[in-house]
């Protein structure tokens, strides 16, 4: 299906909006009439200009307030239609989206309304223009869409159809299967917002919260399945109005939109997409710095080994049991400590892997870029990160560095168990809707976690197993999004000695206040010398219905530190309890005299 | 009556927050149990710490879902509770806030209710220690404050009391007038909180929108005169969840919050400030800037002379009509470009003035810092800008100056109508309070405007004639609020006069999109003639139910550009509808080659 998006949804001017659009891949676009008022470009020249960039112009909006009005009233607002249409004419917009009235002076009378819609269908035919009656949710008199298309079928014009938009009908919690009562050729648009499921007026909900489909919580997909059911065969269109992406980059925005209509699409079952290949491991997670000296020493202690070398570049494989670090010096232009910068992940099919993030507008990362000899297929997350896909036959990409025996004593870690990655501010939603279809992992609930100094979210995704978990943390405000902390959790079965084994080598983890050990006796009643040895050892301790978490944080190292986690039973989070006595910590360290 | 604020209700460490709280002047604290976890200094050193700070550490909080459970979960409720009762004997706190259950294994049984309550008050007796049962607004069977005070009063343990909380009231819509038939010595005692009446989940609304007294839209000064007349003699207490309080810094926060704590009580008739001395007028404006050479030249174009300067320092004053705007090259540290650095406002006495902000703990600006050889009191804005208290006698101030003859021929202008100033992200409610309070002005309702790269929010403040109104404005973000621009708009009568006048001296307003007076004339059926003149001056139109409005702007310099308008009739508002316009054209400007 044709695809387009309202020029509301993104940021900036007329023109770098229809670039952003075009760039994207978009089919057509909605013009919002304030994006035209605010332009310096005539209207014929963004007819010109839409037509160079390819771009269809499918509708113009909104118009407001017109129908159901006593005569005087009726007479003005066919004066403004006709100025409306006229303009039309110029712009090359053949269809204009009407909206249910808000106004008091609108009369309760479908008749009328009918009537009067009829008439102004009647003066479009005129500029060989089709009106496109749409319910608002907070209409007046009209909020549903069964309403508007009883008064659309009422009025008995050619020219006048109904629009339907997933956030009008779903956010009212209507039934979308009475779609498929309309007649296809008389839904003349199909507008598309999802939005998440919170209990506010819908008014605000709508002017500010609105987010593309598949980031929020409706079932967008079924408005889109019914009403391909019912016939339509027009354009799938965003129109998304949210504080977020006003603000951000507009050719980021357009991408990640397109991406969620592809996706949609898939769900909807309207097109076909690659299979996703869930990931059903780490292979590695890649630290960069300019000196990685700090890291090997945290390393060691944690009792992981240069396991390889590659002959010609400066990176390292360090390794305990099925956790892999690879430490790169390579990327010079890096500030002084270390990022994560790639993550590999076991995939059994990684050509297959790259088809379906490429369908699903994934950077594809050159592979020469890769460090390896063997070549190696990755794509670059929202964030940054590259997702490399290794095949999980060996040597596989192992096969490039030169091997050396383990030398320090293992201490228990067993496996990346997950990895902490703080997203860009204006793209958590992208980041999220990125990794659910790109990755086909799956989005748990998104939890605030309070930091000193303001709320984090934070929201993990992971395959059904829970061998793969990356968590997507999002700090409070835009700025400095660079300077947030990662971090690499370790899993061990038994943390106690692990910890253990660690200090007595030398290895020390963040301190935690007595304060929470008092607490936790008082929740938990945990028997006395186990919370002694919580107590000494600085463990932090969880449990949920399904099991216990036990974990402790190593200090950190430029942006990066590492966790250790002890999963007993089937526990399915991260700590997120303990997060605030964690993030104070961290925080009274860094302040402490070095 | 004495004062206190929850921890929670900051940003920062445990340490910071105390620090911050007494230097404010708070007399007493509510220790947030979280806060308390996440620090490392012992409940003994807190103690402590609070006792040198002078600070009364008022409750200890929360205490959850204890109350009407089986009797196997009671008994570890009830062990839960000794390990808190004993923490806070090392705090020295001796009162505990036991907010009503949320939890599904809570019993809806009022007695079993009051019967556990009463054995929690009596173990909590034998630390000394009593207990304030709180109705949260989403508990599971209480919910009301009526409720939670059935159960105490049906408990009948001297050590049980009941906790008021403004908002648990106000955000059901509970009637506070119930609080009297309470008697005083059982409210045991009363948290703050305000909010701005938006349709949400409770829950939502509570953790992250509350803020301080008449920051919102609760009428919280009745919930205070209540319990009062109840006999209410504890101290008022702030608890305020909020997302943006917890990234500003504690200390400016703490300020804010007392002060809101000091006009509460004036609002609530516990405590007498001195009147405000609402300002009558702008005696001038303040432009600073390294090189005032292109706004000299803008000041000429519009009409303006020079009609003073200062002996001894480099300020000049400009004039035309009623509006004067002092050019000041003395802040040599500022970055180029000019910005606004002072408002004079005329004030029938000065003195009442400083000593009604005083009062408010508005920063007063040392004397020797006002410009001129006659003492002006100032104080300082919360973003910065200083607030002349101007006498209205003659020549006051202007005395100071050397007066010259006017030499440009006026254009028209009578007075300043209006000043814009953007304001820090984190203190927009701040700011607000401060003007209603300190200066006596009326906040208008909160709108948003549409910048081609993000929401604005703007809320107007105004004395009751209108000859002195500033616009807050906040962008979408907390970056660069520095570099916001910022405007000074002067009152004409004939616009379209002014404009042709300047116009004819070389001066230039900014482009307005054809675009816009095609809307125009679709929305309003101006007369053609009229229309026409807009649309060559680049004019802007307004109307409202009360009158018209016409205005234009000026090119920016550094941070400042000036606007033109002319009200009509009584309209009340400042041309919000045609910001988004405004604004892209600005950007748009921006961007063009210089």
């Amino acid at each position: 299906m044709r695809k387009s998006i309202a020029t509301v949804s993104l940021s900036g001017s007329l023109s770098e909006k229809l670039a952003a659009i075009a760039a994207a891949g978009f089919d057509g676009v909605e013009i919002f009439e304030n994006d035209l008022l605010a332009s310096p470009l005539a209207p014929e020249e963004v007819r010109m200009r839409a037509a160079d960039l390819g771009l269809r112009i499918e509708l113009y909006q909104p118009f407001r307030d017109f129908e159901a009005v006593p005569d005087d009233l009726l007479a003005r607002n066919l004066r403004r239609a006709e100025r409306k249409f006229a303009l039309m004419q110029r712009l090359g917009a053949d269809l204009l989206l009407v909206c249910s009235s808000v106004s008091p002076e609108a009369l309760d009378d479908d008749a009328l309304a009918a009537e009067q819609l009829h008439r102004l269908a009647e003066l479009a035919g005129e500029f060989g223009i089709r009106i496109a009656y749409e319910a608002l949710a907070w209409g007046r008199h009209v909020n549903t869409y069964e309403h508007a298309w009883r008064i659309v079928e009422q009025a008995g014009h050619p020219g006048l159809g109904t629009c339907l938009d997933s956030f009008h009908i779903l956010s009212r919690g209507s039934d979308p299967k009475g779609i498929e009562a309309i007649p296809g050729d008389k839904i003349f648009f199909l507008q598309l917002a999802d939005a998440p499921q919170v209990a506010m007026d819908v008014l605000q909900w709508s002017r500010h919260y609105r987010c593309f489909p598949g980031q929020g919580g409706f079932d967008v997909a079924a408005v889109v399945a019914h009403a391909v059911r019912a016939g339509y065969r027009g354009p799938l269109s965003l129109e998304v109005f949210n504080d977020v992406f006003r603000q951000a980059d507009a050719g980021r925005t357009a991408v990640d939109a397109l991406r969620s209509l592809i996706a949609l699409e898939e769900a909807a079952g309207t097109a076909v997409l690659p299979e996703p290949v869930v990931p059903s491991g780490f292979a590695f997670a890649e630290l960069a710095a300019a000196d990685t000296e700090p890291l090997r020493g945290l390393l060691g202690a944690l009792g992981f080994s240069r396991t390889g070398r590659h002959p010609g570049k400066p990176v390292e494989l360090w390794q305990q049991g099925e956790a892999r670090v690879l430490l790169n010096t390579t990327a010079g232009h890096l500030r002084d400590g270390a990022s994560i910068t790639a993550l590999g992940l076991d995939a059994a099919d990684p050509r297959a892997a790259v088809r379906r993030a490429e369908a699903l507008l994934a950077p594809v990362v050159p592979r020469r870029r890769t460090f390896g000899e063997a070549p190696l297929d990755a794509v670059a997350a929202p964030d940054g990160t590259e997702l490399f896909f290794c095949g999980t036959e060996l040597p596989g990409w192992r096969g490039d560095f030169t091997p050396s025996a383990a030398t320090a004593e293992p201490t228990g870690i067993t496996a990346v168990d997950h990895v902490a990655i703080p997203q860009p501010w204006h793209h958590f939603d992208e980041a999220s809707l990125f990794h659910r279809t790109v990755l086909g992992l799956r989005p748990d609930e998104s939890l605030d976690l309070a930091d000193p100094y303001g709320l984090y979210r934070s929201r993990a995704v992971a395959n059904a197993t829970g061998t793969v978990r990356i968590a997507l943390n999002v700090a409070p405000g835009p700025e400095d999004a660079e300077a947030r902390p990662q971090h690499i959790a370790f899993a061990t079965d038994d943390l106690i000695a692990a910890a253990r084994r660690i200090r007595e080598r030398g290895g020390s983890f963040l301190r935690i206040p007595a304060n929470y050990y008092d607490d936790l006796d008082a929740r938990h009643e945990l028997d006395p010398a186990t919370l002694a040895e919580l107590r000494e050892l600085d463990l932090l301790y969880d449990r949920d219905e399904y099991g216990e978490f036990l974990h402790c944080y190593t200090p950190t190292v430029g942006r990066v530190f590492f966790e250790l986690v002890q999963r007993t039973g089937d526990y399915r989070g991260y700590g997120a309890y303990n997060a605030t006595v964690r993030l104070a910590a961290q925080h009274a360290g860094r302040q402490q005299p070095i």
